[in-house]
């Protein structure tokens, strides 16, 4: 076995989902992430877990949903107990077709994610972590090379996660004690304040609050946003490549957009519902080891030296308790991102955090 | 999709396994058997049913075994929860090597399989059915080519089942009728009481207390056996191969035994404890789809016109409420296998049942 393989199992039970002897532990292994999944077993047999492993097949998926007839049973009980009984879930992502799923209806996915409200909420519940297992199918889906596609994930997933999480407490720091965040690029000058509000240091671990394996991004949850944004990372939304997305907004909201490809995607997602105009969170990709955008969000938004902003959702964990009701609530939560390093700058409270790249501290 | 594949989960799901709307099913999909999955997936789709699907991976349970410290907790609360709260349990047998666990110490195999008790209990206390997918590993263990590999299991599995289970239905009513079964072939002449004894008729479903998918047996639970038998049918116990085993009953224990090859794994299986010297199943194989031996007892053990005798447990489906304290308890139940096919006769009571392979009503 690739020995990077390994190293990604142990970071995972190890650092991010923190896994002690005798967990209850739930492992979700993706068609494609057979071999992750044998590295993880290993992992968790040394650290004495229990485990039951869920097999996460698209095409199983897919012959389920377009047999059924849409009238989905809420939280089944199997399903919760098992969810309700265990301390942490680990998904291994990894396809072997990002398409797999593509002639499923979406009123009937849609229907069957609503009946499963409670099931995703006991999971939740738990020390989940999510990772990916690098494929043939996502190399493709970004664009690369297979071995390259490799050499990719492993950089972004096997960092030195203790030290990242201290150079993020930096940002974390600067942006607990601020209040106003100023981004400053081409058609771009967005003022947010995030008075009141906690930032997370998403150091790819339980203990972070962080549950996604690779992480490296300090977020919270801005409020009264002003000016205009440029994101020129290009994305997918709602299954459409999306580029060009120019916001602007008054009063927190969002009263003017354009966008250089599929603009009635974003015209879409901001019509969903009152929150999803306004901004649910604003991110600092911090991961150098993700040198380059692969179209998929785990990835992108980490990227070192970029910013992301999200419409809709917010967070529960940038608020203090008995604050959360100031939380943006949306049926949505869209990220967009945009590149900072080259001519931009980020200010807190009128003081350069960023320019060009390069942190204050650096 | 091969349209056996379909008929396959068709029978699993509809004469076997007996799935309604709303059940909540755990389907296992072993390493090899994704196409079977995918049939599965969409018949229970079709009923409207609830599943949660596990992988169950050879190379991960190693991995995991031989990881652990072998101090394995009893009874996971969220493996137990899932089988607690389950309908049903469909296994998708099918693995890619079968030898796959060849290294894992069968000390910690034991221990591991002690500590689940209570999870294999709530696994059997729930409708569960027991197939195998066609795949090259197993066919490469039966000694055949895929293609024809593929068309045996097919032939096994894909009957007239309700024609089999009539058919199957007149020798349940000789047994249960029936006092004293012989057997006469070479090297052979056994009696054995099935007084008060019930037969079950295997029919490959949960509505016939059968949870294998092919089946195709009539068993009973025989006691005071007397004479001599001889198992002219190959097969693997404990892995090793071993042949030709005769044995000696008196009393209803066995007294002498002998094999043409690895004699002391029978020796072995004798000295478990006292119930692994007296007989736990006399069972009768109907199927004639099955129409050679291919080193599986899922399938050797059905075959038409061969008798297979267990050493050891008895099953409880074979005791009339009240009596079951009377079935013979071991912690094994090692089937052999005798050809009926030819110069033998079956006698129950007396009269012959079966001579030669054709059945009294034939």
């Amino acid at each position: 076995m690739d020995e990077r393989i390994r190293k990604h199992a142990e970071t995972m039970v190890d650092w991010s989902a923190q896994v002690e002897a005798g967990d209850d532990v739930v492992v979700s292994v993706s068609e494609g992430a057979h071999e992750l999944g044998v590295a993880v077993a290993e992992e968790l047999g040394k650290r004495d877990a229990n485990v039951v492993t869920l097999y996460s097949s698209d095409e199983m998926d897919r012959a389920f949903l377009r047999a059924h007839s849409e009238a989905f049973d809420e939280d089944p009980a199997h399903e919760l107990a098992l969810y309700e009984n265990a301390d942490s879930v680990l998904f291994l992502g990894g396809g072997r077709n990002t398409m797999a799923t593509a002639d499923v209806p979406s009123e009937k996915r849609q229907a069957k994610s609503r009946a499963s409200q409670g099931v995703r909420e006991a999971r939740m519940d738990t020390d989940w972590v999510s990772t990916v297992h690098p494929t043939r199918s996502l190399a493709q889906q970004a664009g690369m090379a297979y071995e390259e596609y490799q050499a990719f994930v492993y950089d972004a997933v096997l960092r030195d996660w203790a030290e990242l999480a201290d150079e993020m407490a930096k940002m974390k720091t600067i942006l607990d004690e601020g209040s106003e965040v100023r981004l400053v690029k081409e058609d771009t000058d967005l003022t947010m304040s995030i008075e009141g509000r906690t930032a997370v240091n998403s150091a790819a671990s339980v203990a972070y609050d962080s549950h996604n394996l690779p992480s490296g991004e300090v977020f919270t949850a801005p409020h009264a946003t002003e000016g205009e944004v440029f994101f020129d990372v290009p994305m997918t939304i709602n299954s459409e490549r999306v580029r060009n997305v120019h916001l602007t907004f008054e009063d927190g909201e969002v009263v003017d957009f354009s966008a250089g490809q599929n603009e009635a995607v974003i015209e879409e997602v901001l019509e969903t519902d009152a929150g999803a105009k306004r901004l649910g969170e604003l991110g600092i990709g911090m991961n150098r080891g993700i040198d380059r955008f692969t179209d998929s969000i785990l990835f992108d938004e980490k990227m070192g030296d970029t910013v992301h902003l999200a419409l809709g959702r917010a967070y529960s964990s940038n608020f203090s308790e008995g604050s959360e009701g100031e939380a943006n609530d949306s049926a949505i939560h869209v990220d967009m991102i945009t590149d900072m390093s080259e001519d931009s700058r980020m200010e807190v409270d009128g003081e350069v955090v960023q320019r060009n790249g390069t942190f204050s501290w650096e």
